[in-house]
């Protein structure tokens, strides 16, 4: 039987310790297709590059150390991987799978929203193909993405084995470590950051704002959402819709007070 | 009465014809505030800037144009416009509405996945602020936004009377005219581009690609679409999510296959 293939991007840009993490172990899995930014792309969101041209580079860096993965770097943004990859090297040979990650960072909670890691995931399943964004709530470079191991295996197993509902694409985030606590479907917690920027001044006086910032989480007595269940020790599942529109049934109910008809 | 403060901000950048526009129509109804890109920030989604310095600028060259109205531009993305206002000019007194756009260009269907214009006004609906972006199915710089006026009106009126149910923000398009026919609540259409980039050859042999591609809308024979209505003449309004997880309630039946116990 063919092994499958999986397309892999990522956030953190090609060098970040993460996504080979990520292609290591999806490589007992199939053949694996990196297809990752040139340097850092983190906060790009769904971001694409309208009005500057792509390039699409082959890597060879990790020929010894990844025999049998296919590395390139774009020079744009994670969506900008998964849309030129599916148009160039993935042209002919439709991936059985998008995983993007393993984010050096939370994507939990409203996270989400800002996530190029997640951008990668949704375009993926934009594309119609079973796509997962793997993250760990630990920003350093030097990240010990081990504890995770098993559970993206899990996931990949079963994504593999019974794809994902169509629309649908996962957000998976594991707590630091090392000691995880099991896995769990949930939803993202609501909340938000405050005090986002810290002010500076630059060498001409001018003020400049730094994104900084601390999160808020707005329902800190529920047990069950993403951010808890993080801090008790569990890796968190969030299925996650790419169409936001809410659905008509929905509709009047939410939004009596707007009569179109005017 | 206090006039409300109406936050303005767009992703054409500060000097395209739409957001003055809006600018112009929302200073009926209170002090505008418009804080927008320094330059063209189109398809940048929700991205952010996470590791520049971000500046805000007044804008003098309106004064005369546009009394009453401040004027601001950010070196950043628009979501990067918002939350940066939020925490500078906007800090003493939350707006009682955000209002992004006029885009030129359609933001239907799968477009308000990558638009700057509704990443801005979903940052504002993660603000907690009654949040809506308007699009003009024109992308031409000098296109024609009267016919859409008084239905901008007629959703400023009712939002600012009303406010928006928490979470939800509107994306709002309109034909490009002269005649509409009317308003219409729907649903974001299914589709995707396809063919989505042009390769060509840079002086130096090397391929790149720019994006293009045609818009696939996978339910043709859906009459109510926000695709098929704008099609029709209708301005289209489509109470879009901010929060993508999948209710709870219903994740049992789409993911049963995903045993969590392992």
């Amino acid at each position: 039987m063919d092994r499958p293939v999986i397309l892999v991007s990522n956030d953190d840009g090609y060098r970040a310790r993460g996504v080979h993490e990520l292609t290591r172990l999806l490589s007992e899995y199939g053949d694996v297709v990196a297809i990752c930014p040139e340097g850092p792309q983190s906060g790009k969101s769904m971001a694409i590059t309208v009005s500057e041209p792509l390039r699409i580079t082959p890597v060879d860096d990790y020929k010894d150390t990844e025999p049998g993965v296919e590395w390139y770097h774009v020079n744009g943004t994670p969506t900008d991987c998964i849309k030129l990859a599916m148009h160039t090297v993935m042209r002919d040979r439709r991936p059985a799978m998008v995983c993007t990650g393993i984010n050096h960072g939370s994507n939990a909670s409203v996270n989400v929203l800002y996530s190029g890691t997640m951008g990668a995931a949704f375009e993926g399943c934009a594309c119609g193909i079973p796509s997962v964004g793997f993250s760990l709530c630990d920003h350093s470079h030097a990240a010990d993405f081990s504890a995770m191991r098993p559970y993206i295996r899990h996931v990949v197993e079963l994504t593999l084995r019974y794809g994902l509902p169509e629309g649908i694409c996962l957000n998976i985030n594991a707590p630091k470590g090392p000691e995880l606590a099991g896995m769990r479907l949930t939803t993202a917690c609501r909340g938000h950051w405050s005090d986002e920027y810290t002010a500076r001044t630059d060498p001409h006086g001018r003020s400049i704002f730094w994104l900084t910032g601390s999160f808020i989480n707005e329902e800190p007595d529920n047990p069950d959402t993403d951010a808890a269940l993080l801090a008790r020790g569990f890796v968190t599942v969030v299925p996650t819709l790419l169409d936001r529109s809410v659905p008509s049934p929905l509709q009047p109910d939410w939004l009596p007070q707007l009569d179109l008809t005017f």
